[in-house]
């Protein structure tokens, strides 16, 4: 098993389809989320947990909200972005070996976050970072992991017992897959193609490029 | 160099205080900013741009906009946060190499992103995955980075020409450096020590743990 750095970022791909279910060891697992609590936060104030959802109850019943967020948004679609969207699946929760729920507690390391007086969401990109490290780490480890975001977090929070307070940034589903596709499904299934680098790169200050779709 | 993914997440610090301005090649940066521009994206919408700063003037007028807001957040301290706050160091603007301000817009990718319809947060969760790549191959690099966050978004959007839409995710201080600290600042200056990994797991549902400062 390589853990190169850019092979991680290169390799790493968001699952869906792959994952084959099979148990992820201890060891592995721990220094996944050794790797994700080791990331930078604002004021060190480290506002991230992570629930690790096996239950296959709750799972379901995730799935069923996740399946009912997915004809929402395919309602909103016309045409040829219905159709390509129909050929997309949005999640692995059931094939995966389990889940981890990623949460932001605006409330750790308060009253004052040092670096958070200007900008309130400082704390929640921490989460994010957090998320980033997890993720590369279980591409390194030969795992396959995939973020759904078809859910409401009011929903996922009632579901888990998370506080109101609390809210979940990710659901990661995680887990040993068949292969880590070398196109992304996005790509693959002409949804969205990528934006060259050089479009993204501005000198001194921002110029407007010509906005794409 | 060693690129090793567990290497760089280990030893990868928020630097201030140990940039030299010392010039990064070409070559060098470029594959920062590739690792960058890999991160997931929700959609694959790829919603962040790099503004890269070297303009001594335009830094100079950021640095002393974060000093004002330096001086906002110590006004809000009392007792020994304030005189634990007075001897940490929160930006090196001026003597790392160059600044790459990462911004998030909201309308790349759209009207319809996919994964993005119940989480409107979902987009810049994406940016800052990037900066999280982009930290970790500067890491990997052998450079440092510092993300400064004591600054008003408005400020910066003004000063860099960023339309209103597109929101400044992070200014990064980037370049060589004399070291990386072995511990953290915010931990060797006594202003917040690091969270046992254990109190951040929770077992398929959250569980309400002592409330920590």
């Amino acid at each position: 098993m390589s853990s190169d750095l850019y092979e991680a970022i290169f390799r790493r791909r968001d699952v869906r389809a792959e994952f084959t279910g099979d148990p992820i060891g201890d060891e592995t697992l721990e220094r996944i989320l050794i790797a994700a609590h080791a990331a930078p936060s604002v004021g060190n104030s480290q506002p991230w947990d992570f629930v690790l959802v096996r239950d296959e109850g709750t799972r379901g019943q995730f799935q069923e909200h996740v399946r009912s967020e997915r004809e929402t948004f395919a309602a909103s679609l016309e045409g040829e972005r219905a159709e390509t969207f129909s050929r997309i699946k949005v999640e692995g929760i059931m094939e995966s070996t389990l889940g981890i729920v990623v949460t932001y507690d605006s409330e750790r390391g308060g009253p004052a976050v040092l670096g958070r007086h200007a900008i309130a969401d400082a704390g929640l990109y921490s989460s994010c970072l957090a998320i980033q490290n997890l993720w590369l780490a279980a591409t390194a480890e030969g795992l396959g992991l995939g973020w759904v975001s078809f859910y409401r977090e009011e929903y996922l929070q009632e579901l888990l017992g998370i506080p109101s307070r609390i809210r979940p940034v990710a659901w990661l589903c995680l887990g040993p897959v068949t292969q880590l596709q070398e196109v992304p499904d996005l790509e693959r299934h002409g949804w969205r193609s990528k934006r060259p680098l050089v479009d993204a790169i501005h000198l001194d200050r921002y110029r407007e490029v010509s906005r794409e779709a």
